[in-house]
């Protein structure tokens, strides 16, 4: 955990709380983690889920390693400090999301599993859902996919610290879901997400 | 700005738009910033107003000091650097809210000009609204107030770099809108904000 370094300050809780902004929106916020190899069909997954609850009006944000990485944490680099604080960051501006009634839906290779278990500690220490998603699929059809060209660089030594090549994996021990992006169809991908939002009560039935 | 370290990034556009959000919700997303000294009135405004706005059904969403202090800039001091740091990442995320469609309202001291002008830009720049509102109050009339005891640590000396005692407040030159909270009322600063929603086509008229 990162140090606390500010005094003299306190959680000011406002008048509007999360239940007055689930009752505005008609559904809960909720943070929908996907972590996976890079190329292993996370965007893909949240872009389509983003559009499909869009249609049924259901508010949702994409955070991903490219816009983020030029926004909140531009200052940051691939050092496995940086790394972690990338993803501790991630993880607090999605709690914010949730705390503002949104379906969160964060897509980060984010490798490590003590970092990915200190952002689900942080949102269900607030009583938030918290719904890792690991879309599974093996380093050779990954490699194989290489849409932005990425494995070509680190096979080449060009790109150092590269999940999957020189840098480690931890796949999630118990998801919420465990997505297989190799053999799974991007719809039946998105349905069984649907079906778990519903589940759990995030969204109507 | 902070340096952009980290490369083979790009921005991620996704198929869901600002467009899309602002149809789904019914008004647009934009940054209110309120700003101005400790004790001005920034969080009290702030508070009254999202009520006001959750009333009409508007997502409306708080960042202030204390609750940001504690989750995304925990490891921030007060140092020069740490609080314009402190600021861009406050920003950032407000520009990540507004793109969600939501109205993000931050009320931070934030009391360099720079700073400002630097998340300013920073929307302008994604064509999205920054609306900063001066939340103006006599430096007597903040400290007769002090309703953190703040003013009297610092004339104790006990906290170091309070702007208005021993750190400067750069009054904006340039506010979208000028409140004086010591001489109008809370109803009266509410209004002039939602006119000011009103006539900038983020709410409806």
């Amino acid at each position: 955990m990162a140090e606390q370094k500010a005094t003299n300050v306190h959680w000011h809780e406002g008048d509007i709380t999360r239940e007055h902004r689930a009752k505005l929106l008609g559904h809960k916020g909720a943070t929908l983690w996907f972590t996976g190899l890079s190329g292993s069909g996370k965007s893909t997954v949240a872009v389509e889920l983003e559009g499909r609850l869009s249609e049924m009006g259901i508010l949702a944000y994409r955070l991903d390693g490219d816009n983020v990485r030029m926004g909140i944490n531009k200052n940051l680099g691939f050092s496995a400090e940086d790394r972690t604080e990338n993803i501790r960051r991630i993880g607090e501006v999605a709690k914010l999301f949730v705390d503002a009634g949104v379906i969160a839906l964060s897509s980060f290779i984010s490798p490590y599993a003590a970092d990915r278990d200190q952002v689900r500690d942080l949102h269900e220490a607030a009583g938030m859902d918290f719904i890792e998603i690991f879309v599974d699929c093996s380093l050779e059809a990954a490699e194989a996919r290489d849409p932005k060209g990425l494995y070509k660089k680190a096979r080449a030594g060009e790109i150092k610290n590269f999940t999957g090549i020189d840098d480690p994996y931890e796949a999630p021990a118990k998801p919420e879901l465990h997505l297989h992006s190799d053999q799974q169809s991007l719809d039946e991908e998105v349905d069984a997400i649907l079906a778990l939002l519903r589940e759990r009560g995030i969204i109507a039935a």
